[in-house]
């Protein structure tokens, strides 16, 4: 027996993983950081093989992992996290560092960041593990604790986009649902769920200028689901 | 430049990860754990090479993963996260279930668990990426949360063992000093100094059960000077 919401019990924080150079870069929020060595350290990064960062990667050789704080604002969540660098240029706007590889670093809403050189890819399926090794750390601001994926969905209440690893079909949590009146709406870009009856409030009685609280979507490009 | 202090800013859970049957099996305190893909649902877990439990993983093929709660007792970490199962059976007396595959899954303090059948095993260096593919996953207590790492740290003060991925050196850390890394603090008993760069050891990691060594004062009664 399989409960998914059993996998909402591990821990993680949340990160913008970049790679690139100066002429072109791109990122996305990935929850999959840890490090796998000390000696030398180094750090896995789980990517979906469809992420357009993942090209990156695989060409220049390296990556950036910007921590994100508890704080962070939606804006950052939507840029990178529910919209495909293949459409529009995502650091465009944004406060970038050059690393020492000339990986672009995002330091927007960042306390730390790491930039590792790519060691080994391996191929786990949906997604390929790239193991990198750290070559500049850096602590930008001591004073903000570090986001987590659980503050993240509990209090932010946000979702994992369908390209991430930790990803589950709302299908697989409702197969414990008891049939309520209460409606669910879906954000058709993030996949955030306004769930009627935690909020408390019926969808059609939220005001027409109300945003999907992740991404800013407008309320109408919500589906009922 | 590697401000190791950095490495702290990333977030990871505290888990149980055992392995072996119902004649023998092994178990450690890891970090490391993350899902690497959602269809299927995979998990990577990272264990150093000289860890005991790495032969029963690989002789098996497969593993448990325990989540502990915030207030796992500190026989928990003393047993499985600083001591070696080739010197004690570390099963005895816990209270075990065995899974679908025979794995043994420690329930004592666990709020979840997971069971994994090994289908990738990665070298990265010092230690190994077990890649393992979910075959149960169940809710034991939705009560308590799950302790991070980060309070493990913070608010239990402890560290990571030396077989960790995520084990810092000291000495690392005191590569920034700044002149005053090293502290002093005072038993408010008798006065004795616990010189950090004397004892070559952080006072904040003295487990929590150290004393005075003069007078049998607890740890807590002492002072930063």
């Amino acid at each position: 027996m399989i409960d998914y919401e059993t996998l909402f019990k591990i821990s993680y924080g949340l990160y913008i993983v970049c790679s690139g150079d100066k002429n072109k870069g791109n990122g996305f929020i990935s929850n999959t950081i840890f490090q796998v060595t000390a000696e030398p350290a180094r750090f896995a990064a789980c990517c979906n093989k469809n992420n357009h960062t993942a090209q990156f990667i695989q060409k220049t050789g390296s990556f950036s992992v910007s921590v994100l704080h508890k704080d962070t604002s939606p804006d950052i969540f939507g840029r990178f996290g529910y919209k495909s660098g293949k459409d529009f240029n995502k650091m465009e706007g944004m406060d970038i560092r050059y690393g020492e590889t000339g990986v672009p670093i995002v330091l927007n809403e960042a306390i730390a960041f790491f930039e590792c050189k790519l060691v080994q890819t391996f191929d786990v399926g949906t997604h390929l593990l790239f193991i990198g090794e750290l070559i500049q750390a850096q602590l930008l601001d001591n004073t903000r604790e570090p986001i987590t994926y659980q503050y993240y969905r509990q209090v932010k209440k946000g979702v994992a986009p369908k390209n991430a690893p930790t990803y589950v079909d709302q299908s697989k949590l409702q197969q414990k649902a008891d049939g309520s009146v209460f409606k669910k709406y879906k954000c058709t870009a993030c996949g955030y769920i306004y769930d009627e009856e935690k909020e408390g409030k019926k969808f059609t009685e939220l005001p027409s200028d109300w945003v999907c609280p992740v991404c800013g979507t407008a309320k109408e490009d919500f589906i009922e689901i």
